[in-house]
């Protein structure tokens, strides 16, 4: 019998969780399916990857990025440290808790390398479809060689859909936005906020990217930032220069006009409107269809395919837990997948999944959907190896974060939290990060902000 | 016997001259075969609707648009006037040389929509794969209704290609990309040269894009421009604030640093590097693979793929000739498609398409260039009942054209040139461009500019 087959179609976080699951196993003596990582990018790391294009890339595929230029964990990290290689262990010491992009990066990236995990790793490769052969009991999929526009099939036993969905922009129109004379962009296309200095600018939405690009744009320097929202306010306290309106109504030359009445003359306008889950590459009977939630349908455990369990989807959730829910599933997956696990028949799948559904649609708070995530991942891991860690921390610890934001807006990232790992306290970082501009690796780890000890040497 | 059925992909106007093509012969009584036209955006008109809209669309598609506001024809109508259609016709009277962007759009559609000539349009579709089939000897078409996300394919005995190459973008990266305190485009996001007023603005590329683009931003109060060329600078008689320089270097900080050991700070970069031919939509074997140029390789009479001549390419060609050279080309894919004309055998076909190409690969400058353009478009026109013009006058026009520009970049368009279908010289256009800010179908077609005549009133 030949050894089974399974591609994973990206390498960002979950497709890098599901590289190390296989890996652990091997690692245990088990003898392992061959993996073949399809990856667009040309690099290990997905959505963490920087890259100052926008819309297309060079081989004419939409940009996978919507990171931008300093941006900083928007939770601790000890919310997300993997439970089988802690932060401690990558950068030998401990770290504050709050890192830039790069330096999360690094971590993903590293615990990867070290063990050379890599395996059959096509870079540059796009999948353009995957179908499934009802007679061969395979999938076909479909790829482009994107640095040679080769386009070929191969045949596997299993696909893990692990491509993200962050990074097809959800945009709707507002009346006006064809002749306002300024630049109208997604989230998705932010990249530095150097560009909106001295400018006014306005955000619509009301969720982590117009929080986080907001608070951005006025540390580098604009003059104002106004978010107008659609069904409720951000409501953190923010500094002068700082409103918060209803639903953006039109747009009249430079001018904006707001449900509330209210009006604000605006130089550029990003819509900080989410995403969609967008799978060009999968035919309707594979295609899981969902908004950005917690538990979405039709997937068991959150992560097999009702209809056809040898198609696997990882990190497909609205996140509070990441990095180490990616891996209490990749470890799901990977059981499934090795015939660690019996899934249940089609009919109790989908009673489970619907059960856990109708939970998260009754939740009506950010700490009930805590709970909730928390509950989740905490079942995934009593169906595997994955190694344990103390979730009900972390559970406390993101209700602290919560609180900390409403304390202080602007200062949040100052604080620090305890590993539950390792049982260390972060120590702060050296620079309060509304002062901290340089958001390289460099000037993290070094002992202070370079450009501060050369301005006082 | 079933009637044929002819895939059309695209409806700008070379998927219209398509149309247009079946249309005439079916008004002249002929049975014509089943035609659907694919459309991923919602109308007609390819290229020439606008949207404010960059990168992804609502539906997560690339846009296709790389139109801006304030976007004038760069050539005059005379030079692509449809040969069945004059602008008189459509427009009931002489209208100025150099219309914007909405008249163009206007006239496009109008001819086909005056003759209902849309039958089976499926817009908000896009084309996801075609393939051919041997055995049942047509191709199977894969589409996306974007709508619905519904994923369908049909058969098809032919597929027209008419999808455009000026949509996906050329971007090459330079050293210092990253770290640049400003915005770094393609032409393609370009939308409005309001947002560059006061700016310094360095665009890299020398040819169309970068010309019209500069220019524009200079029209709407840029405060210099600065042009980096490859292999020659466009050389025109620059107004004060324009500079050109040889390439690009490297971004430091926000000083550029070229070739040529010039230096010069910006605030934003816009690559004018052109497009690429891309079809991701198709297999290896039917991909048509070139470059921007006026005779594309594999393709008979750049049209038919010689591998498989069921495949036809319309307006694949770079251009001088469009309007017109798409219908020359369409009224020949229709004459295949309907048999009326038998192609030569493979090895002919290869042996003509190569004389061509040769030819092309020859060519050395601009009026050897209209030359063979204009000789590939009458030759189309010997085969075809596509009513026929005055090609030698086109061609005139078009290197008088070429002498315009170099007397004059920003008054070219102020003249005026005599249709070679009607015989009626342009009237002048009521207002100079450079002080032609409203670029509305409505302005243009108003007696005098609205916004001058309520100044004055
Ligand atoms: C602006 C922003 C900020 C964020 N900040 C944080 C944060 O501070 N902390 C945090 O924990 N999380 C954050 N997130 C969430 C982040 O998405 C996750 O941390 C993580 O990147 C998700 O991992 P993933 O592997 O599921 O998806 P991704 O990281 O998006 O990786 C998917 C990979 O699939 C590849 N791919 C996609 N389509 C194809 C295809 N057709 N063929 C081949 N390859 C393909 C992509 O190139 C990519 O490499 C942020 C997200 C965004 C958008
Ligand atoms: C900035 C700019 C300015 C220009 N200015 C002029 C000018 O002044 N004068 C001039 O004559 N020409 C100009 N052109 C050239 C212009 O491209 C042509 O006039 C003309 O639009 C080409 O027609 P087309 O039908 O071949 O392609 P397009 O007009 O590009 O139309 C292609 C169509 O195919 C659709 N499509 C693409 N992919 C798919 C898919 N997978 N599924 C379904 N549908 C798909 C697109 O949505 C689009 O509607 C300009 C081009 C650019 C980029
Ligand atoms: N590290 C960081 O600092 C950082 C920064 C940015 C983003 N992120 C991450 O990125 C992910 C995505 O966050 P996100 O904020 O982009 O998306 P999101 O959380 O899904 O929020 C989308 C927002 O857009 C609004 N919206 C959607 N459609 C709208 C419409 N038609 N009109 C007006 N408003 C509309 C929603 O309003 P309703 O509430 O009305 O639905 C909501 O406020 C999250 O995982 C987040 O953690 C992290
Ligand atoms: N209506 C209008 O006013 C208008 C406006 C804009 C565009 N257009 C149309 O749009 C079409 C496309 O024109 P375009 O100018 O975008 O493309 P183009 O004519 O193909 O020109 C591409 C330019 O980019 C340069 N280039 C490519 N790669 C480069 C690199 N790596 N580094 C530096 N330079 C590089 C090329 O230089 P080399 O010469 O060295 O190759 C060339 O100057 C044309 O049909 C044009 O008519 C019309």
């Amino acid at each position: 019998m030949t050894a089974k087959r399974v591609a994973i179609i990206g390498a960002g976080p979950s497709g890098l969780a599901a590289l190390r699951a296989f890996g652990a196993a091997r690692k245990a003596g088990e003898k392992v399916p061959e993996l073949v990582c399809f990856e667009k990018q040309a690099t290990l790391g997905g959505m963490w990857n920087y890259t100052w294009r926008t819309g297309l890339d060079e081989y004419g595929e939409p940009v996978h990025a919507s990171m931008y230029r300093f941006l900083w964990s928007n939770g601790p990290k000890e919310g997300l440290e993997f439970s089988d290689y802690s932060f401690e262990e990558h950068f030998g010491r401990p770290i504050p808790s709050y890192p830039p992009r790069a330096v999360l990066l690094d971590y993903i990236v590293g615990r990867i390398k070290r063990d050379n995990l890599e395996g059959d790793m096509r870079f540059s490769t796009s999948v353009r479809e995957v179908e499934w052969d009802t007679e061969a009991d395979n999938f076909l999929v479909t790829v482009e060689d994107l640095t040679t526009a080769h386009v070929y099939s191969e045949r596997f036993d299993y696909v893990i859909v692990a491509s993200g969905h962050f990074s097809t922009p959800n945009v709707p129109s507002f009346p006006g936005f064809d002749l306002f004379p300024g630049r109208v962009l997604h989230a998705h296309d932010f990249r530095d906020a150097n560009e909106f200095a001295g400018k006014d600018v306005l955000l619509v939405g009301s969720s982590y990217s117009a929080e986080d690009i907001g608070s951005q744009c006025y540390k580098y320097g604009a003059k104002s930032i106004t978010f107008s929202y659609r069904s409720h306010p951000l409501g953190f306290k923010w500094p002068e220069g700082f409103a918060e309106h209803s639903l953006l109504l039109k747009v009249e030359g430079d001018v904006a006009h707001f449900q509330d009445g209210a009006t604000k003359k605006v130089d550029a306008i990003i819509l900080c409107t989410g995403y969609k889950h967008y799978f060009p590459f999968l035919p309707d009977y594979l295609r899981l269809k969902t908004h950005n939630c917690l538990y979405p349908v039709d997937l068991y455990k959150g992560v097999c395919w009702i209809d056809n369990p040898k198609l696997l989807y990882l990190g497909m959730q609205d996140q509070y837990y990441t990095f180490n829910m990616f891996d209490a599933q990749a470890w799901f997956a990977r059981d499934v997948i090795m015939e660690k696990l019996d899934l249940p028949g089609r009919a109790d799948m989908l009673a489970d999944s619907k059960a856990w559904v109708a939970r998260d649609q009754a939740l009506e708070n950010a700490t009930q959907e805590i709970d909730f995530q928390t509950d989740y991942v905490r079942d995934l891991m009593t169906y595997t190896d994955y190694p344990p860690f103390d979730l009900d921390q972390v559970a406390a610890l993101f209700k602290e974060w919560k609180h900390d934001k409403e304390d202080g807006i602007m200062t949040f990232r100052d604080r620090s939290y305890r590993s539950v790992l390792t049982g260390t306290m972060a120590p702060p970082h050296h620079t309060p990060w509304m002062e901290a501009m340089d958001d390289s690796l460099e000037a993290f780890l070094a002992p202070a902000e370079p450009a501060r000890v050369r301005a006082s040497g």
